[in-house]
C-alpha cells in the first residue's frame, strides 16, 4: 500500500507492515479520524490547518518504521529481553497507528468541559479493548493479547520501556509527525526540523536507575545534539506561535462557553437540549456516554450541532452559536506570564466579570481566564527526559550537556489572558490597563 | 491583515485591500466555504487533501494582487477605457474571493446528481447578487453597483475582457492557485509550477479579432514559454494523477449512488427522507431550493446527513450510506479511452448492469458508467486560449508556438470506467475481460 | 560515511558500500572532479551552478544505491545469469562514482575545439584502467578484474545490459542525479522531478530482440507514466532554458576563440604559447597529451592559464582574455530552428563574418555559427528508450503509450544561432534581419 | 536585470536599481568574487558548498532592496535627517554589492596567516577608494561622493545609523543572505529561517542613547520574537555544525601550515619560492601588497599556486601541498572548551609538539592549537544588539525580553582542539587523553 502524504512524500507500507496497515486504516474507528482535524480550531486563525488525526495516525506509523528501521541498526546493543522482534516490531506500528484513537472532537476541548469526562487517553484505551469495536478486532486477527500490549505501548507499561518512549516520550513518533505537520499546514516554519538527521542520531543505550539497568533511546553523540536541540526548539516555537496563539485560544473560549450553556440546558431538562448529541447530553449530566455514542462524535458531528444550536430556543445558545458561525471570535488582553504575579489574574478576572454583569453578559460564559501552559522540555534524574550518549559508556542527560536546551529544561511557561466578548472591550481594556499599569493591554 | 497560508506562506492585505478582505471574509457565505473541501471526496485517496475552498479563495486574491501588481508595469500599453483604475482593481480582487462562493459540497456532485440543480456559477451570481446575503451587503456598501461589476467579471461578461480572464480564464487566478494548493496537499508534486516567473512573463497586448481591437493577457517573449508551458503540464498531470484517479471516481458513484436512492425516497414521499436536508429535498422533487437552504449546505451537514442514512429505514440507502463511512469504495475496470470505441462503453455498461441484476443488486445504484474527461488546453482564433508576445505586435498562438502545448491542444482526453460493488468483481471481470480482449481488465 | 549533501540531504555510505566509497572518494583522481564544475562556463548566467563533478558524482551513487534497493524487490523475475550480487552491485556502485571521471575542465569545450582530443569517456576508459593512476588501484585492490568490469557498465558493453543502462541509459542515475542538481543550484525549478516516486515505478521485465531474450529496465504500469513523463519534460525544459541558454553559449563561444587562438600560437612555435598547460600544447599539435598531463587540467588551472593570457604578448590571445576575464560575453541572433533552413544559417554566418572582416576583426576568432542540438527522448525498436510494464508479459514503447513523450520522441531540436563580438551589432544585425525578413533578430 | 538563484528565486534589479547593478557587477573586482568561495575550505567537507561569494553579494543586494521597501512603510517616523531617500537608498544597495569586495581567498585564511596583512574590511575600503579600480570608477559616475558614503556605510561611520547598521550589524543583510545560502549549500537546513517573516517584523524606532536620539533598527512587537529568535538560533547552529566543523578547521590548519612554509621560504630568499603569487611574496616579507597584486589573488590563483608546491623543490612544502590534493586532511582532538581550563590547552599543544618532534615532523607545522570562537548574540547598552518595539515608545534589549536568546546574549563559545598530522595519531591520542582524563579525547 502506497500512500501519498503532504509532509513525508511516499508513505510505504509493506509486506507483513501492510496487513496491519489496511487492517487497522479500514475500521469504522479509524475512519472516523478523518473527521476529527488534529488542530481543533487552529484553523479559525491558520487558514490551512485542516489536516486530520488521520493523515497525522498515518504519519506516525510512517515515522515508526523509519525509526525502528533505524534502531535495529544498534539492536545487538540491546539485552535479549528488550529487543526488538517481528512481534512487538508490530505492536509498535499499531501503537503509532491508533495512539490517537480516542480523541474527541475540536481537540481537548470536549474533555475540557465536561467535568466528568473521560480524557481521550482513557477512551484510546477503551476503543483498543472492547470488543465490541472493528480495531479490538482487527487485532484480535493477529493475536488475542495484542490490543492489550498495544495499550500498554501507548500507555507507557509496556515492560520494554524504551519501545514505549516511541510511542509516549519526550522524543516519540507522535511529535515527530505532528511538529511537521502542523508547521508545514499553518504555513509556520518554525516547526520543520530535519527528521533524517534526527533518525540518524537516535540510538539505544543501557541505563542505571534504581538499581535497575534497562535500556533507554538516546542520542548518539555530539554531533546528535544540533539536531535533537532543533527538534526541541522547534516544539517551543510552534506552541508559541500557533498552539497557544490568542486567536486560537479566544475561538476555543467561545466553543467553551457553547458547551457550558448547553450543558446547563441539559441538567435543567430544558427542551432546547432536545437535539444534542447523546454523548454530550450524558457527559453534561456527570454520566458516562457509551462508547458507541462517544464515537459518534467528532468535528463535523459536533460542529453540526453547534451550528445548528443558532435556531435553539435558548436566547443565550443561539447568541453564541451565531458568533461562532461568522467567527465573531472572543477578544483578549495579555496578563502578565510571572506565576507570582497569579493573585493579578484573579483580580482582572474579576473586574472583567463585575464589568460584564453590569453591561448584561452572563459573565460565566462571556469572560473567561485562560491559562495555557507547557514545559519546553521535561526531564528528571528517573530517565524522563532525553539522554545523550557521548561516548560508549557515558550518559549525560540532554539538559546539562545542552546549551539551549538547558534553558528551555523544566521551565513552565505560561501565556495567561482575560478573553471576552468584543462588545466588553471599551470598559474592559481602560479597567484592567489600569490595574496592570499598562496603557494598552491589549498588546 | 496577514494570514499564514501553507503555499504562499505570508498573505498580506494592505490597506484598501486589508478593508475589502475584511469586509469579504467574515460574511456569513464565505465563512461557509471553511467546511466545503476544495476537492471534495479526495480526501479519501489522498490523505492530506483537506483543504478548504476558504483557504482556496483567499490564496486566489493573493494570486490576484500580485498579477496586477505585475500588469501595472505594463499598464501603459493599454488604452485607456481598458486600462486598471483603483475601482477595477478592487473589482477584481473581490472576484477572486468570490469566484466559488457558489460551491456546493463535495464538490460537483450535488449539481450532477440533481437534474434541476443550478450550476454553481448560478449560485454564485445568486449569492453575490442578492440582497439578503452578507456579501451583497459588503460589496453594496462600497459602490451599489459593485455586485453587478464583480459578477460580471466573473461570469465573463465584464466590458474590460482580459480582467475578465484573469478570474476566468485559461491562465486566471483560480489556477493558478489551485494547481499549486491540490499539489502539496496531496502530495502529488506535478502541480508545483513557478508561480513567480510566469507572473513575471505575463503582459498585455493588443488584439484584433472579428474587426475589433482590444486587449488580451499574453505571454511575453519566448523566455516565457517554459513557465506557462510547465503550467499546463502540471495541470494535465493532476487531472491524470489526482482528479480524475480511479479510487476518487469510484467514491464520487458511492456518493451518487446515495443521492440518487435518496431523490428516490423523496419522490416516492417515503417516511425515510424525513430528516433530508431542505435543499436536497427541493432539489430532488425538480423544485430550485431557496438560497438560505442551499447555504445551509456543505460538506458537514451532507456527511451528516449521509453518515446518519446508515440508521435509515430504507434498506438500500442504510446498506450504501454504510459503505461510504466505512470507505468501502466501489471497484473499477478502466474501458478503451478511445471515443470511436465508445460502443464499448454502452456495451460493456449493459453487461455490467446485467450481472448486477441477477446478483440481486439494484444496477443503477450498484453499477454507474464514468466518464470523465478534460481537455488540458483549449485555444480557438476567438481569442480563447493564450497568446504569445514574440516580438512587438507579433502575437502567435502558445497553440501553435509551443512544442509540447501543441500536442494538448484541443485534445479531449477521456477516462472511461465501470465503477460497481466489489461484491460484483468476481463475476464481472472476465466477462468485461471476455468483451474488451484483455484478461484482466482491473489493471 | 554520511554527506551532506543540497540535493538529497544525508548520503549515507555504510558497511561494504563505505569501504568502496572511501577507497574512491579518496583518489587523487575523484578529488581533481571537486575543481571541475558540472555546468561549466553555466554560472556566468546562472550565478549559482557553480557545483563540482565530484558532488554530482557522489549523487549518483547515492542514486544509484537506492535505484538498485528498489531493484532488489523485483530481482526474483530475473534469469540467474542477469541477476544482481554483490559483486555486480559493488561494480554499478563503483561505475556511478567514476562515470564522469575523464571530464575535462569547462565541461566539453576542450575536446570540441581541438580536433585530436579524445572524448571524455576515452579518457574515463583510460584513467580506470590505466594502472598508474589512484583509481585503477583502489578498484584492483578489491578485485584485479574490477576495472574492466566497472569500464564495460560505463561504455555499455557489460553483459547485463539493465545493469549498463542504469549507468548509461536514457533513465540512468547519472541523469537522475544532475537534473535535480543543476535545477536547484540555477534556481531553474523545471527540472526538479520526484525521484521518489521514479524509483519506485521502476522494474525489471524480460525483453524479446534479435531472437534474444534480456532483461531490460522498465516503468512498471500506467501508474509510473506520469513519474517518466515528468522525469523527460524535466530533461526537456533543463536543455530549453538552461544548457542552450543564449548567454551561456555565447560564453562558451568566447573560450572557443581563446582556445583556437593559443592553439594557432602553440601550431606556429610562437613565444606566446610558452606558458600554456602542457595538455592543451600537446592538443593543439595534435598529438595526444599524456594522462598525467590531462589530469593537471581542471576548471581552475585552465582558468588561471587564460586569465593570465590577458598579459600574452599576442594581442588577440590577449584582447580576447580581456573580455572573459571582465565578462564581456559575445552577442547573438538566434536563426530559424527548422533544419530545412540551414542553408540560411550558413548565409548569414558568410555575411557576420564579411562584416567582421571589414570591421577588422578577424572573422574565425570573433563569429561564430552555433548549433547546438538534442534529442529530448530517443527510442528504438532495438531496445533503446523506455519501455512501460502495462501488465506482466505486455511492454509498451513509452514514446507510443505516453501522451508527452510522443511528442518529444525522436525529435531533432536545434538552437541555431550567431555569436559575435558586441562591436560588430550594429551593423550585423540589419543585415542579417534583412536576410531573415525580420526586424530585430536578436531577439 | 533578472537573474535565477538557488536561494531566492528570481532576483530583480530594475529601473535606477538595475543601473546600478549593472555599472557594479560587470566591474572586474565584483567579477572576482565569483572565484573566491563564499565558505573557503568547507567544500572539503560538505560537498555541495561550492558557492561564491559573488552569488552571495547579489543575494545581499537582494535583500536589502526587500528591507528597504519594507521599511520605507514606516519611514514617516524617522526625523527628516535620518530618512531614507533616493540617494542613500542608492548607497545602500551599493554598500551591499560591495560589503565582501575585499575578501581575499580561502575566506579569512590569507589575513590570518600574513601578520602584517591588511584585513579585508581594509582592503574593501581601499577598493572602493582607489580612483584605479573599475568599481570605483563605477561609483563616481554616479556621484562623485558616493564611494566614500558606501564605504562609510560599510565601515560603520555613516551619520545615519540605522542604515549602517543594515549592512554591518547584528541581523544585518549580510547574515541573512548568507545564513540560508550555507544552510542550503551545505545541506545542514539548520541555518533556514524565515525570511519573509523577518522582513516583515523589522521596523524603525527613536533610541536614546548617550544623550542623544537617533533611530535604531527594532523588532516590532512581542509578534516579532520567534522569527528574530529562529534567526539568531539558526546563526548558533550554522556555526557549531558547519563554521567550526573539526574536519573544516583541520582543513584550513593544513594551509595554514602550506602558508606558513611558504613565508619562511620568501623570507629565506629561497629559490623555492621563486613562483609565488606576487601578493603572498611582499605579505611574506611583512609589506603591504600592491592594491593590484592582491587583486590577482583569489581562490583559483591561490590554489593552483598551492597545488603547484607539490612539485616544488622544498620537501616540506612538496609534502604539505601533496597532503592537500590528496585531502589527507589533520586530525583533531577536542579539548575542554571552558575557558578557565585554557591552560590544559596550552599544556595538550606542548605535548603535541614533543611528540611531533620525537616523530621527525615540525611542530610548527605539523601541529596546531585550533582556537576557533563565537559569540551567538551580542549587545550592549549602547545599543549594540537588538532591540523590540514592545509597544509605541517602549523598547526592550531582545537579550532580555527573549526567553532562548537571554541564553545566547554575550556568550562567549569556544571549540578548542588540537589539529595534527594523521601520522602523530598513535601516540598522541593516549599521552593527551591521559593529560585530559579521557580514554578517546578523538570524540
Amino acid at each position: 500500500m502506497i500512500l501519498r502524504d503532504p509532509v513525508h512524500g511516499l508513505v510505504a507500507f509493506e509486506g507483513e507492515d501492510e496487513k496491519l496497515a489496511r487492517a487497522l486504516l479500514d475500521t469504522r474507528e479509524m475512519q472516523r479520524l478523518r473527521r476529527i482535524r488534529q488542530l481543533g480550531l487552529i484553523s479559525l486563525v491558520f487558514i490551512g490547518a485542516e489536516h486530520s488525526r488521520f493523515a497525522h495516525s498515518v504519519g506516525a506509523a510512517h515515522v515508526m518504521i523509519r525509526l525502528l528501521e533505524r534502531l535495529s541498526q544498534v539492536m545487538d546493543r540491546v539485552p535479549a529481553e528488550e529487543r526488538l522482534d517481528p512481534v512487538s516490531r508490530r505492536d509498535a506500528i499499531a501503537a503509532a497507528f491508533l495512539h490517537d484513537i480516542g480523541h474527541g472532537p475540536f481537540s481537548h476541548l470536549f474533555e475540557e468541559i465536561v467535568p466528568k469526562a473521560l480524557h481521550h487517553e482513557d477512551w484510546t484505551e477503551a476503543i483498543i479493548m472492547d470488543p465490541s469495536t472493528e480495531v479490538n478486532r482487527a487485532l484480535r486477527a493477529f493475536d488475542p493479547e495484542m490490543p492489550e500490549r498495544v495499550c500498554a505501548l501507548i500507555r507507557k507499561r509496556h515492560p520494554v520501556a524504551w519501545l514505549s518512549s516511541t510511542v509516549s516520550g519526550v522524543l516519540d513518533v507522535d511529535r515527530c509527525d505532528y511538529l511537521l505537520r502542523d508547521s508545514m499546514m499553518t504555513g509556520v516554519r518554525y516547526g520543520l526540523y530535519d527528521l533524517d538527521w534526527l533518525l540518524r542520531v537516535t540510538t539505544l543505550a543501557p541505563f542505571h536507575s534504581s538499581g535497575r539497568l534497562r535500556t533507554i533511546l538516546a542520542i548518539e553523540g555530539r554531533k546528535g545534539l544540533s539536531p535533537v536541540e532543533d527538534f526541541f526548539l522547534a516544539r517551543y516555537f510552534m506552541h508559541q506561535q500557533v498552539y497557544h496563539h490568542k486567536a486560537t485560544r479566544a475561538g476555543e473560549c467561545l466553543v467553551r462557553a457553547i458547551l457550558r450553556r448547553a450543558s446547563e440546558l441539559v441538567r435543567e431538562g430544558s427542551p432546547a437540549a432536545a437535539g444534542f448529541p447523546p454523548a454530550l447530553r450524558m457527559a453534561a449530566l456527570g454520566e458516562l456516554p457509551s462508547l458507541s455514542d462517544y464515537l459518534e462524535l467528532d468535528d463535523m458531528t459536533l460542529s453540526v450541532a453547534l451550528f445548528s444550536c443558532e435556531k435553539n430556543c435558548d436566547p443565550l445558545l443561539s447568541e453564541l452559536s451565531r458568533r461562532l458561525r461568522n467567527r465573531a471570535l472572543f477578544k483578549t488582553i495579555s496578563l502578565p506570564p510571572n506565576p507570582e504575579k497569579a493573585w493579578l489574574w484573579e483580580e482582572a478576572h474579576l473586574i472583567a466579570k463585575d464589568i460584564a454583569k453590569s453591561a448584561g453578559f452572563d459573565p460565566d460564559l462571556y469572560v473567561w481566564l485562560d491559562l495555557p501552559e507547557d514545559v519546553p522540555y521535561r526531564d528528571n534524574r528517573e530517565g524522563e527526559g532525553m539522554w545523550v550518549l557521548v561516548e560508549p559508556g557515558h550518559l549525560f542527560p540532554l539538559g546539562e550537556i545542552s546549551f539551549t536546551i538547558a534553558r528551555l529544561r523544566n521551565q513552565r511557561i505560561l501565556w495567561p489572558r482575560l478573553c471576552f466578548a468584543p462588545e466588553l472591550r471599551d470598559c474592559l481594556v481602560p479597567a484592567v490597563g489600569e490595574l496592570l499599569g499598562r496603557k494598552d493591554p491589549s498588546n
